[in-house]
């Protein structure tokens, strides 16, 4: 039995190194990354067995995207397809006052035909938990309804299911997402949702505790976590609300930073640690993320820990 | 007045370096790649007043394909579109029994919603000469009647047109494509086939002098060109052949010969060459081209006529 | 007719990577990079019809700068000369107390014997306006009395002057630099000089604005643009000071920063905007240049807009 | 079940790019890499469900071991060390006369402490093969206990067991290789050897058919295969012998050509295939080998068919 | 008569660049690293006469490590040895909380084997100075009696010596480097030593100053560094004190820091100045060198100097 | 004792990896790169203690040239100066029609005005050998009047005297060349001479047997080597002729071929090896060379003798 399934599309990355602009560059950056693939690999580096299922074109491209998440011990159960493509996106870093800019080229990705029945629900139906976020049902029509099948399915079977909002103003505008996504909420029992996507999308008011609080009333969420960047985050679980200070850090990638922290808490709740002590996990990992280049946490379990004991110096020899 | 316009999609091209493969790369090459701008770049460095058109999405990638060109001296007269995808393409070079293996990703693209009207007709009425090839027709059906409008336009203005067969098996059957490009062949001046194309494609039989002939008598072109790879070409034109062998090269990247070849053919006929002659130029462009990595022959007139004068030792100090 | 013309010299930039030293480096980025085409980049970048004229070996070496600029959509228009070197330039980046240093390797290029009548004297005569700057000069003294006649003969024919002062140790004594420059300084119209030149090198005494208005007063500019760093620029324009504070970055490369000031603020001073407006764009032109490596602000009007709206997060997806 | 378990020391590999000395080179391409994890690699790619044992350090340097064998599907169950090193190899490519050379540092690898209770007998005893080679008992004299273990475990559980001699003259000398081998073969059900090591090491005469025929009867192997480099490969099973040219290939890096082979002939066993069809798989999958930079076949099933029905052009777009 | 000679292991040092974690590496950067070789090539930079004494495998990787320390004009005297290994040490960068890991691989090493009598012992006898660190005694018992017999040689010939402890946890426990070092100090001359290990491996207590006199006065040494890292360094001679802030740095490469300090102090000390500015000297080359990748200080005399005369600006044109 | 001095210039290379153009590079190779310390380097590599001369700028450019000859083992005896440039090569490797082009940036370069009496004549007189080639004194009329100084300095001193014709078409016309060089060999004991430039330059008939005994004849040369790329090299010596073929090779990098094979000639007879034993030490040093990237024959003298001895197998491990 597998601990976590997650479901989502993951695309290729594409991105110019060291600050280079797209319009001049001439090599690019090449890796897996996708929302939901990188909890699970989270999870998997954490401790959890974890798997990711989506639909991929049988090409190259498609085996890259397999290649990237297997070696991270994610097992992938995967639906080749001879139609649609491999999403991509890319990727300029830029300082201020330029910032970071993500260009998307997901249209027709294979994934968007992905129906129910298709996919691997019953190896959802027998993992301990489920996990998507609000990008898949964005992505087309057929995924919103897969998205919704496969959230009740897990619901159904008494597997646990998690949701993270990740809500991406290039994809569609703040009140589809949010219609669409409320829609979803009776079968979710873990939130996860940035303060700023609460405000701007949810149209919640107040600051992170009666976020928290005001969502898990309505929609009676088991455990809400609220996301606040470099100011923590807060967990609200059994009426109980648990808050976590951001790890300060050297950002070299922050791309990944939320997926890292649902991972690591994922698995450590799946491990069966408390809300307050998987938090920890989800924060410790999520700071190690953001000195990683790439979507993904390369972390060890230890190296978590060694964060959480405070053990780390300049120069470990 | 612009000496030639071509018309067509130019790609992005994505190609791990030294051989590896598509799915263990980590890093990718990126070029700005397509048959008709291969052909400007050519001409252009042959002496040519070069232009391209086409549609392109306005982003940064679309900036890309049209920085890569413009650093040939090839103006770019492009429709900028907010819909549509930027074509890429990935490219494996892999030596023999492998291949070199092309993955097409250009469903979408921008290009194919090109219609007649929003493109720079009038720069193609003006110019002496128009060229675009069998790819272009196949991208779409609004591309093929795009395609057939500009060769109609040019040839009642009196600009000469140039068609390059180009046939991609992974855009379309023979057959079909037989039948789009036999419509459109009354308007072209100047016929470009491999030899084999013309046997699997156009159906002809015989020997290259044979299938030129053939060509000429059926459908009236002004000017035949007939390549067989390492056979070299072999030119009609009024009633003449003239035949070029190959030059012996060290390949390093093969992909853009014909298009070399013709753009400086094409050059040197605008420039007042005869047929013989502009086929020198062809073959000496083409033998240099597969020396340079990328899509577009980076070469001066000077290197052109120094293999041609046979001027060229193993080092130059 | 072109609106800017810029004239000087453009080098091949060498600079290791990764802060490593020239003694050591295996490996060195290659870049196009002069003051005045860099100026040129950001006016084109900006919507300026912007040409630059020099003179060029010619060689790989000379192709290699006009590819380099013809890219951001430049147009060149160059005298290929037989005689004389393409000037380079070694850039080693160094973190404090290190900092960057710069190793000229440009004696005896080719653009020091650039004379009056073989440069496109007329198409200055014809532009909007004409730029160069105090390297000019300085480099030898054909070039001192060519600068002098384009200025001339710009001024003369109404064509609007620009003079950067940049002034360059390594080149000449401040002495030397201000009996040269004073003397150009009637043909000009505008001056961008910063503070610390304006004192060291031209004598000037009192802040920036007294600076500005002294200058102002002196030679007749009718602009007078004082930079001064971190603190910001300031444009003295019809008896009236406009300030601008500078913009934080996440400085990358801080070569070219002036350079892609004025640009801007050139461009949209041609474009109609008023001095106040223009120096608006020129800030946040040269702060998204600090991001960016290389000479030129690869920049879109778009992003530079969105700096100026402080629309910019830290991620963009 | 899995299909095929493969024990040895998988080392990670630094080589010089582009043909570089290790004396003066600046970077170092690194990979993981070993026999008998090779073999596995290319049965996995074949369709086998393979899996890789061993002893690994505790460390960054083992995982990136199995993380380079998960990507290609391949299980790992991996004993890990606080004690051994991670053994590495040095990869200095060159062309004629320098010839490519490998210098070992493997001594003291956590393999070599390797003892049969530790390892997951009961998975080699529950597949369908097991595979070892001649490198395994010549790292130490544990391992050579303990391949003797594991073949004489496997051979008892009636899991098929397959061996390559696979001889390494910086390891041991040939008796030595010999005496220990030959007290192997009663084991073995397949052996594999290049004809020279057969001559050298094996004291065998006559032609690679006569050393197959008297390897067969002497030591009662089921299958022997003999390789010959580029005159192929023969194999004698049941009494017949079929024999394979080399495909003629573009080397790039020949090194685990040999591994490639027998993966892939093992996978098709395994599959159902006679020898005479596996060998032909095998003599495909290794010619793709040669193309591919690294000690593993990156290849797919479909890419080998393709192969032998010699439907490999020069480019495929 | 050579100035100063270092007796110590030198590795060659594997890194992954661009904060990439190796279990994902696809390149390593290759460098040759040691504690006292560090300390040789900064006095040679600095002006001394330098040389380096070790022992090391006849391989092309030992040769890698006499190559990279003979560019910067080190003079080695190597043992060649057929037995033993290259030690190397793989290298992690990471930004906080992730800090930089040091993995070492450096067991069985040749130098590990070497004995005084194999040593250049005369070479050590006619020099000035001789420097050795707390690292060489750690690696072997050898070493332990080798270490001990060559400072007394250079004792008793009157050469100066220097003993940098250099603690390192991941080779010893404090115990019995405390032990071991104590042993040599009788024969030390100029003691340098971190804080933070005076106080857990030298058991001492207090400030700085006080370690420093407390150090002195126990083991009679003629010299007492004692670093403090971002607190600077305070030096004990002839019963003064003399303290050196630490300057500000943008560090880029923290490794070799104590090192490039301590070269340029015994470089200074041996050209005759005094120990308050040999200080200075040993203070900026140590921020400098945090400014270059790579262990070694890459400086020039007149860099340190221009570092002391603050005359170093952001960009020098 | 020096065994040999070698006198010359030594440039800096920049050269674009994998064919690329310097048009369109954007990064480019670095390294050092000259006739006689090429030389200097495999005499080195050889066994022979050997030191070479010249004058350089004193800056970071000119230290790259000796940090890249030293760490071959070469001692550097240089003259800084703080005027002339470092000069520079650009190298554009191209397969056959296009051929490798040299672009010589080497005007104005320090050593253009070295003169004999700032130049370690003591140590030329002192030495065995001293070698020079006929580029020396076509770089400026100072260094043919050096050069002819040297020459003679070094034969009124008993040392012997070494000379390659070296003849660069790029630099000065045959008939200057020949004037110059005739000048030159009564002060030469051994004379190089591509049988080309024997023919071009010298303007000597027959074959090459015959030019080697011309040349000893009529200007007295204690030995002539004639080269004859490849058909090998044969030299004579007190009247007897020794021929050798040319090794086959994969050629990677042919530039250095002929200082590869003087350098190892003259360590070998520096060493009392005979002239055909010599030759064969020239010859596989030569061979080698061509697989190695860079201007100098990274071999040890090992690798050198296994080539003679056939010892080189593929693959050796």
């Amino acid at each position: 039995m597998t601990d976590l399934v997650t479901f989502g599309e993951t695309m290729l990355r594409l991105s110019p190194p060291d600050g280079e602009r797209l319009e001049t560059a001439h090599d690019l950056e090449f890796r897996a990354a996708g929302a939901e693939s990188n909890v699970a690999v989270a999870a998997a580096r954490l401790g959890a067995d974890a798997a990711w299922t989506s639909k991929l074109p049988d090409s190259p491209l498609g085996r890259r995207v397999v290649s990237g998440l297997r070696r991270h011990d994610v097992t992938t159960d995967v639906v080749w397809s001879d139609e649609g493509r491999q999403g991509t996106y890319y990727l300029e870093y830029g300082g201020q006052p330029r910032g970071t800019n993500v260009i998307y080229d997901r249209e027709g990705a294979a994934v968007t035909t992905a129906e129910t029945d298709e996919l691997p629900v019953d190896r959802i139906r027998q993992a301990e938990a489920f996990h998507t976020s609000g990008i898949t049902p964005a992505l087309s029509s057929t995924l919103e309804s897969t998205t919704a099948d496969l959230l009740a399915a897990a619901s159904e079977a008494g597997t646990a299911t998690s949701f993270d909002v990740n809500y991406r103003s290039k994809l569609w505008e703040p009140a589809e997402a949010r219609e669409t996504m409320e829609a979803l909420f009776p079968d979710v029992d873990l939130l996860m949702v940035a303060q700023r996507d609460a405000r701007n999308v949810l149209g919640r008011e107040g600051d992170a505790r009666e976020i928290a609080a005001g969502l898990a009333e309505e929609f009676g969420f088991e455990t809400v976590i609220v996301t606040r960047g470099e100011d923590g985050a807060l967990a609200r679980h059994a009426g109980e609300t648990h808050e976590r200070p951001a790890i300060e850090t050297d950002t070299l990638d922050p791309i990944g930073t939320g997926d890292a922290f649902l991972g690591a808490f994922l698995a450590r709740r799946l491990a069966g640690d408390d809300v307050a002590r998987a938090l920890e996990y989800g924060s410790a990992t999520a700071a190690l993320k953001r000195t990683i280049p790439g979507d993904v946490a390369v972390v060890s379990r230890a190296e978590v820990e060694a964060v959480l004991a405070e053990e780390v110096g300049d120069i470990s020899r």
